[in-house]
């Protein structure tokens, strides 16, 4: 796939200026294209600008009203995102959580009528770059069934826990299928078979056909154990803050109404129970066991969780951000119809 | 396999006498037996009155300390747990986290020294008796291989999450390896193959023999995902308390030495976000959704997390807790060893 590289500083910039044109604020422009240019540095392309055209469409298919705060304590908030695009609620809701943990030890914010946030890991990371733990997840639209049945009712529910180290941040971010839809759709363009365990067809049997894939259910990450995990998180997000959850959650890609998204997210200050020095200390330790195993024949290196996002981060970063000569045209198509510059311009 | 009952009131009360015999505090001797006994009452009976024999043989062969508050504030406290057996510091650190989300909105307490705990679920279900989130984790002995590696570095280090609500507590409680090692051993002494992505052999390759298995590796849920779930636990608990974590954390069933395992408690009062009122219908919303999919041929129902644990709870509160001669065989001839009357007598 023909690739062409841009800069991190100019990928903002035309992200900013793209969502300003369609009546973004200012301040909303630029926490959103942090998110969304975020995932694009750590390597997590599928959320990063190829999702900038959903998100235009969205706010020029819906209406928002101004982020207000239902109810908050010493510790707890409840953030109402009134439809916004994702990051802006999202953003200050751990930020809150964070702000909270400097003061109390701890916080915790649930954010309802909000929208997809981007990649789970960008808000686990604002606390992990204060020195602190940071929990985030976010319910998502229907992808799996419960355990035994072949209705999806629960969605992916991305989560993430990230930590400080001397290293680079620990950081864990997973949705709860074995592999995402989009490795399904990609399998079935370019006619291979799935892999084992990745799905089952519309009446519930393990399927390696792409096709029988698509129109049926995605496998949930240790079969009722991931069904689990993503009902606790649905619950989590939605029911305490009382916004959506399950069914009630749209489509990323319907830009014609809010996907009314939950979250939740948690910050604890590390240093009102440990030293912060022990406790990178030991992370440090961890790291270097962890290099130190015995590897599987032709496993050069194992890696961290986090580990090899941010050494992405730090090469494009330097060396800047790739992107396919489909997406830059796509942006490029959307620009045109917005009257924007485009990002780039191809050579014919 | 031939099975006896024993009532939970007799089931308490015997194994409270057994510790009680060994020198275990009144105190003590009923938090550890509360933790044991509520795991058969649920149906989980490997974590139940089968490892008390093990907890016996930890009392006697290893020393302990008074159990001591390293450091708290507001909302976070550190408990030494003083190689005390694990419900001991784990049933008081879930307690300070429970006061702390109470006076504050929410607790976290993490619980170094201490020794296996039980379930993880026993923890979070005291916070959602109270009408809070519960949160339990506890890491343990290493099973689990870093990702493309063939050396067991990490505990399954199992979790735990508890919501209240008007018909059941719906509670998560996972290992973070496909299927337990027991049952590894169970298909080895049955002469069974394995199912396809239970274990690897010793060189990290997939088998289906469970000879090759029990000195192979058990797979973790979604192959890496599950690693790195496994690994936030284990620092999240380790690192967080500095106490111990991945190879510092020694087998259950080595009675010579504590092991070490370190834990995490965490409460959150849901009333200070929404009204608890509102959250609970949520939950009875979700759970009818959940009763009303389209299920799988062959399928009758499916289930929430937690209620098939809370049918068979009210099922044995009512008509006892099964136990196989065997255990009963192995509980009466330790009770010989340390001269405390037999938990039934088998009839010959």
């Amino acid at each position: 796939m023909p690739i062409k590289t841009i800069t991190y500083e100019r990928a903002k910039q035309w992200s900013i200026q793209v969502l300003e044109k369609v009546g973004v604020s200012r301040e909303f422009a630029e926490l959103t294209t942090n998110a969304l240019v975020h995932a694009n540095l750590r390597g997590v392309d599928t959320h990063g600008l190829v999702r900038l055209t959903a998100y235009v469409n969205r706010v020029l298919g819906t209406k928002s009203e101004p982020i207000k705060i239902d109810k908050e304590t010493s510790t707890t908030c409840v953030v109402d995102a009134g439809y916004n695009l994702g990051p802006c609620g999202a953003s200050l809701g751990m930020n809150i959580a964070i702000q909270n943990a400097k003061n109390q030890g701890m916080g915790i914010s649930v954010v309802k009528h909000s929208n997809h946030f981007g990649t789970a890991e960008y808000y686990s990371l604002m606390a992990a770059k204060q020195n602190m733990v940071g929990i985030s997840m976010t319910n998502a639209s229907p992808r799996i069934a419960p355990w035994g049945s072949v209705q999806a009712l629960i969605g992916n529910n991305p989560w993430s826990v990230a930590l400080p180290s001397d290293e680079f941040p620990i950081v864990l971010d997973i949705a709860n299928t074995v592999v995402a839809n989009g490795k399904i759709r990609t399998c079935l363009r370019e006619g291979k078979v799935l892999d084992d365990g990745w799905a089952m067809d519309k009446d519930g049997n393990p399927t390696i056909d792409p096709a029988e894939a698509v129109v049926g259910l995605l496998m949930p990450i240790g079969a009722y154990k991931g069904v689990g995990i993503a009902v606790m998180v649905d619950l989590l997000c939605g029911a305490l803050s009382q916004g959506a959850f399950s069914k009630e959650v749209g489509r990323i890609d319907d830009g014609s109404k809010p996907t009314n998204a939950s979250h939740l997210f948690m910050a604890i200050d590390i240093n009102k129970l440990v030293p912060l020095k022990d406790f990178k200390n030991s992370l440090s330790k961890y790291i270097m066991d962890f290099k130190n195993v015995r590897l599987k024949r032709d496993v050069k290196e194992v890696f961290m969780p986090g580990e090899l996002e941010w050494r992405t981060e730090q090469e494009r970063l330097k060396n800047g951000i790739p992107l396919s000569i489909k997406t830059i045209n796509e942006l490029n198509e959307m620009a045109d119809r917005i009257s924007v510059e485009h990002i780039m311009e191809i050579q014919a």
